[in-house]
């Protein structure tokens, strides 16, 4: 069943009336993400309603994952304390530590010590490691055979054990949890019913450690087209497992946190947000940039003597900081998704560096000749011209070097280039186009009396 | 085993000397991806040596898969008929039509023409499909059966199929070959042998038409969570399959694609592209800029009278111009991004307009005030720090207002947004920007006497 404007009309008027049954049966019929999606739709007093009978069928954690981050704290606060308790019991250890790192720091051992002992222990652990690690992301719930038993054995095990999730791959462990290899649950399913695991078993392991971050987990996964990747302690203990469903949205994520990057938002400034949050993560950008604006207005201050004596300069210098600047965000945005996607696997940092000055300053000499002449013939100085072609040139050395330059850095430092780089290369870019440009006219109005 | 420098040089070495029986046993070890970043490291030379024996190898396939595009062509053109011809014998059909979609037009057909005919008609039907399509991804080979079995006959079926791919779902097609349902292949290796295929079957099955596009297929697939997704025709026959390891990189091809249209770059201007391609590409949109640029100087020369009037303006104006610009992209980029991960699920376009343009202005109020109230200190002129303030604020509404609407315009017009709304919105936001400020400027001369 699909989520249109009459399921939601018909919803909300079951939200009216008395008795959850008939909504019940519609929710049956509809995917967790449809679910998620409709609640945007309903005012907070039908949410609330809502989520009690949410809370009461199988799908209610599933649907509550696929919220926006913002909107399950607000689900979390409307379902209150026994909501969250008869949430927790359907829900696995992973989605539960999930949960419960939406709630207000206070609130979560209370939470957790709710639990019974052994889930309590797994979201302890889980919780243990920091936010956006491989650990925080893993399922711990690993389904691991004997490797001594045979392909039959094995299928008659997995028929013995919890159904609850999506089996791909069988984990074979010695007696100290310590992974021994992988079988996909396909080999398992379609090999002759005697033979052994140890002869399926695929001991060259690809494993990450909970502590590396969710991102390189998703690098590898996506890498090698895997469907989940094992996480291991380094004594080589299975500690748990993270599948592609959830790397798909750690890519998502990441690209987002890429893109935001560029403008200086934050990762959960998102269309749905709250104003006042949007207003509040945004102003310290603002006022950075504002200063940075009034930093290339100081540089071209020094210049206003020039201005004032050939005003023709203040209506074209904008020309030169625009192009600059784009082949400045040109640059960077090619070296930065290099860097993000790996594809310095297939190139050396210097070499690539050396292509894009080449590719800039190549592009400033055929844009700065054109400009050049254009703008000689609209302003009917040939002088000026010049002036705008060789600070063009100039300015595309500079700005395509630190494009590349900066992020590489940014990067070799081990801080993430797409966040820092896009300020400072603008503002480098800018600050060199003001003072190339006025800088070069003040010269030759000094040389050739200019104006 | 893990690709290292002594590995590389390790590789280098063998592919001198004659005999590629040692090498042969290397690749054996790698994986496909690490394989195919090793071959950026080559020369051509070693490159094409290389490429002899990886064609004899049965990763071959999979590793050119992991190549970018650009590489590929230059390895296929590298290979030569008799290699390709020897590469597509080992290959599977939706892998064959990738690579062939990769050869000159002219050649294509010569190399579909000598596929054994069962295989050809499957090529060739990837191929008439378009480009960016459901159909050119799917996997055209599907593991079905019959839905009559049971569980026990279900599985030796599987075992006398093919092998070669990797089974998530088992699809159950009528004699039309039309879709039935889906098995998941956990439920079918762990139901009870006896277990008639019919009770396990999951009929509700969420699918794609072939002309859909692939981001579109990838979409369903990260939003509901799935591994794989079927393609129908309109009549329900089952043609192939789409799997999410295709997925992740549809997903992160288009965060490039988003990531890139910003800046005006084609998606295949990668850090290792070849500099002519990269400034062929990336001079029609400098000089796009550069039009555009001029344009915002045309208004400025509206001006220039004010201006050579009160220099002082000049030397502030691009601050207005970078605050505007701030303020468009930071609500162009929120608003695109929202549209291509499907955020507006959780709110509606006229309340995401208002929201914006609230948080712009507010924004604009708080910076304009600022500047206005520095710019008074700074440049001792209390009415052109009124100025600045009045035009950032105008400017502001104008800026959060186009940034916008015109990407949700561009999305309702069925075009991507990505691509065009920066020009638009930036070009909108300058030309605002420099008309409010020099106006407003030039309005208060002749009322209060500025100058």
């Amino acid at each position: 069943m699909k989520v249109t404007a009459s399921n939601i009309s018909i919803i909300k008027r079951l939200l009216g009336s008395r008795g959850s049954r008939p909504l019940r049966s519609i929710l049956n019929k509809l995917e967790p993400a449809d679910i998620a999606s409709l609640m945007g739709q309903l005012t907070p007093n039908e949410r609330k309603t809502f989520l009690e009978t949410l809370v009461s069928i199988e799908k209610a954690s599933e649907t509550l994952l696929e919220l926006p981050s913002n909107q399950l704290v607000d689900a979390l606060a409307q379902l209150g304390e026994s909501g969250m308790v008869q949430l927790f019991l359907q829900t696995n250890e992973e989605d539960v530590a999930y949960f419960i790192s939406h709630l207000d720091e206070d609130d979560r051992p209370m939470f957790v010590a709710k639990l019974p002992k052994q889930r309590r222990l797994k979201v302890e652990q889980i919780l243990s490691y920091p936010e956006g690690s491989a650990g925080r992301m893993m399922q711990p719930q690993v389904l691991s055979l004997d490797s001594s038993l045979t392909a039959e054995q094995g299928l008659l095990q997995l028929r013995t054990k919890s159904q609850e999730q999506s089996i791909y791959y069988i984990y074979c462990v010695d007696e100290l949890e310590r992974l021994e290899g992988v079988i996909s649950l396909r080999e398992l399913a379609t090999a002759p019913p005697n033979t052994q695991l140890k002869e399926l078993l695929k001991t060259q392991i690809i494993s990450i450690a909970p502590q590396a971050s969710a991102e390189e987990a998703a690098r590898i996964v996506a890498k090698y087209n895997f469907i989940a990747i094992p996480v291991l302690e380094d004594s080589g203990k299975l500690l748990g497992i993270i599948t592609v469903d959830d790397v798909v949205d750690i890519i998502q994520e990441q690209a987002t946190a890429n893109i935001y990057a560029q403008a200086g938002l934050q990762e959960d400034d998102r269309v749905y947000s709250a104003t006042s949050f949007k207003i509040r993560n945004r102003l310290p950008w603002m006022m950075l940039n504002l200063v940075l604006a009034a930093l290339a207005s100081t540089v071209i201050s020094l210049f206003e003597a020039t201005i004032s004596q050939m005003t023709v300069l203040a209506t074209i210098m904008n020309i030169v900081a625009g192009m600059g600047g784009n082949t400045a965000i040109q640059t960077m945005t090619v070296v930065t998704r290099g860097l993000a996607t790996g594809d310095f696997n297939f190139i050396k940092y210097s070499r690539s560096i050396f292509k894009e000055v080449v590719v800039g300053v190549s592009l400033g000499l055929m844009t700065g000749v054109t400009a050049g002449v254009l703008i000689w013939i609209w302003k009917g100085s040939p002088l000026v011209g010049v002036v705008m072609c060789l600070s063009m040139v100039t300015n595309s050395l500079v700005a395509a070097t630190v494009g590349a330059v900066v992020p590489i850095t940014i990067h070799k430092l081990n801080w993430d280039p797409a966040t820092g780089s896009g300020v400072i290369v603008t503002m480098m870019s800018d600050i060199c186009s003001f003072l190339s440009f006025l800088g070069i006219a003040t010269l030759f109005m000094s040389l050739f009396g200019m104006a």
